[in-house]
């Protein structure tokens, strides 16, 4: 994450123009990875990345991925509602089934979007909410434990409630091939968050031999590969970032391995990168209003989970720096905390840290994807503000912080009756 | 949980009257779980049991609690502004300062509230916003791990952000003293959850030793001790639920070792009770809507963690059972989901349950408390409906279910540029 950090004088700018707490992303950032991202599938001709709603579910940004040439990775009808309204259609969209309400699939239909089955029975609901299309994808779970290199466990995709197993392959599209369908992709998501620059190359390797053998077995033409989320980004700093070109290219020669020189005919490549995205490009930008010395060294935020919700949830790690004194060496240890009435409401515990002031500015970092969309309003606490650093340096409110009357807009009263 | 169900007819109906999911609430329930809280304290003339509002802010079911003469415990300004709209006000009213915005303690002052300070340092604060009042209430945190009975552990509140060390009570309360109070509480919440009766006695006993003796020490007249939360509800079905009757009494006891008998001048017993009044009145009323077979039997629901998110939080566990087949016995091993593209998004792992068909009413029990509260926007899914089971065998909506509106409401679109 340091790496990728705005100098000081763009949160301390950004503190006197809004009222912490807020996020604050970097435009700059964003569309540089973005177009990194699409750099390193170039040799792709029908490479598509899209970025995962989900993730960082505010209209600005996805306007500007919109510019940069990103689909979208929709998971709900209020996705697809976002989604239609920023002006992206047909293939611009992904649309990911995974047990929602059916009507749902109408929709993403309408849009013309993709739409990603997560399981065999979603091919009787889309044949009534829809229709079947002419392309599907199809979410693939290989099961067990996902390991590669030297063995090492990247993740238990046989937990996960996602996808098809590859045994259920040549029944489900052969039933799709009698209702239509002419081609399909592939899509998995085997383990989350790796920074092992291993992890595209080898599912990639998994999903174009798989989708090869399926395409045979079924007579359907293989459409595109979809290698879904997974790069993560270094939540602490000894982890390197992924170099995503030397991931690209890695992938490029597991495919000319399996499929030949990509061209006409040939299987695209697809990407759901959110966090690796906008991940690092968004901070949360708060002040210290509370400090406390009991059992342990406490420093209360005027932010809280509302803001982040990952340590509390996930026992996340996230970076915290003081602005102006980011390379301070550390010199207290504290339990760093929100104000909410819920003891796991704590930004970091036993964190190492240069002395905090009372009113310093401090950042928490790596909040630029399921930060903000993950807030809830615990204690009657209000989502706040996000804020864009422009890349022409400017400073734009991208979403109003919630007042009260929000909090209370779907509540009914005993006077009422 | 299961001996406070209500019969099938009643979830059959109200999923007859309003779309699925939502939450549910048993009025009558809930106002004799009240009752049966103040009878249980009824010896102690100056007994008040304050509601968590975090657990269930609901206003027509605080209106309910204000009925059966409970105050509110609230933790934030929008807490207090529900607290002041439902008419609750002065000492029906308890603040929990936790390093929240200092302008927080201004209308708890104004509205006569009950101030619980978190912390040494918010005595400064509280001088600035507001003003010192006669009566403080200070919670205290004994550190270290909390024992009793046969030295079983039954929290750590030396690991815990909130309250002050015993050790800084005379310092503090001297100082208040200066400014001007006269009387003083003391609060502790040194475990959560707890199921065992002895927990609410054992905590009683030292803040009744520890009051009497700050008192003598300062001077301070010992106005109330407040036991807040910890007093639990039995998730599973062989855990018996708390006699609250036998606790009310088991504390009366140590009253009077310390105290002698009650009487004017004597300290008031205050609790905090949301979990245990409401917690097992609510129930998420949900239908089957998929059934998956891959490397695990999945079902899943129309509610997902947006509803509740105890288990993807905490892992805890909830009862679910079938409507119109509470007692049949487990024939199949279910993962139980959400439609979160979210692996956590899971109500239920490896669970035995009678057999499951799509369609079907699923009732998840012990839905009364940190259910609805708690619920997040993830994946742009919606909070839904709130519906009260009257007293008299009505049905009323008490929440409207968010609609997309609601969820765009604080977005900023590019075209508005």
């Amino acid at each position: 994450m340091p790496n990728d950090s705005l100098p000081s004088s763009v949160f301390l700018k950004a503190a006197e123009l809004f009222p912490t707490p807020f996020h604050l992303y970097d435009e700059a950032g964003i569309r540089n990875t973005a177009r990194a991202v699409r750099e390193a599938f170039a040799w792709n001709p029908d490479f598509r990345e899209y970025f995962a709603v989900k993730a960082l579910p505010n209209p600005v940004i996805l306007g500007i991925l919109k510019e940069e040439g990103l689909g979208l990775d929709c998971s709900s009808l209020t996705e697809l509602m976002m989604a239609e309204r920023l002006g992206f259609s047909g293939e611009e969209i992904m649309f990911s089934a995974n047990a929602m309400p059916p009507e749902e699939f109408d929709l993403a239909r309408k849009l013309g979007a993709y739409v990603n089955l997560d399981d065999i029975s979603d091919i009787d609901t889309l044949a009534v909410h829809g229709g079947i299309p002419k392309t599907v994808c199809v979410r693939v779970n290989t099961g067990g434990t996902f390991t590669f290199g030297g063995n090492q466990i990247m993740g238990k995709p046989g937990e996960a409630k996602y996808g098809w197993m590859p045994s259920q392959l040549k029944e489900g599209l052969e039933r799709l091939k009698s209702m239509g369908v002419k081609r399909f992709g592939l899509h998995a998501f085997l383990a989350s968050n790796m920074t092992d620059p291993g992890y595209y190359p080898a599912l990639a390797r998994i999903l174009f031999d798989l989708i090869q053998t399926t395409a045979a077995e079924t007579g359907l033409e293989p459409a595109f590969v979809n290698l879904s989320g997974g790069i993560g980004i270094p939540y602490t700093r000894d982890v390197p970032p992924v170099d995503i070109r030397a991931v690209g290219e890695a992938v490029r020669q597991e495919y000319v391995a399996v499929f030949g020189e990509p061209g006409p005919g040939k299987p695209g490549i697809k990407t759901e990168l959110g966090r690796y995205i906008t991940g690092p490009y968004g901070f949360v930008v708060t002040h210290a209003v509370h400090e406390k010395k009991t059992f342990k060294h406490y420093i209360g935020l005027d932010a809280c989970a509302v803001q982040l919700i990952r340590p509390a949830m996930y026992g996340a790690y996230h970076e915290i720096s003081i602005v102006g004194r980011e390379h301070d060496a550390p010199e207290e240890i504290y339990d760093i905390t929100g104000s909410l009435c819920e003891n796991n409401d704590k930004f970091a515990i036993d964190r190492p840290m240069p002395k905090i002031h009372l009113g310093d500015l401090l950042i928490i970092h790596d909040a630029g994807a399921h930060a903000f969309a993950m807030g809830y309003q615990y204690n009657g606490r209000l989502r706040t503000a996000e804020i864009l650093y422009t890349k022409d340096g400017g400073y734009r409110q991208i979403r109003r912080a919630e007042t009260p009357e929000d909090y209370f807009a779907t509540m009914v009263w005993p006077e009422s009756e």
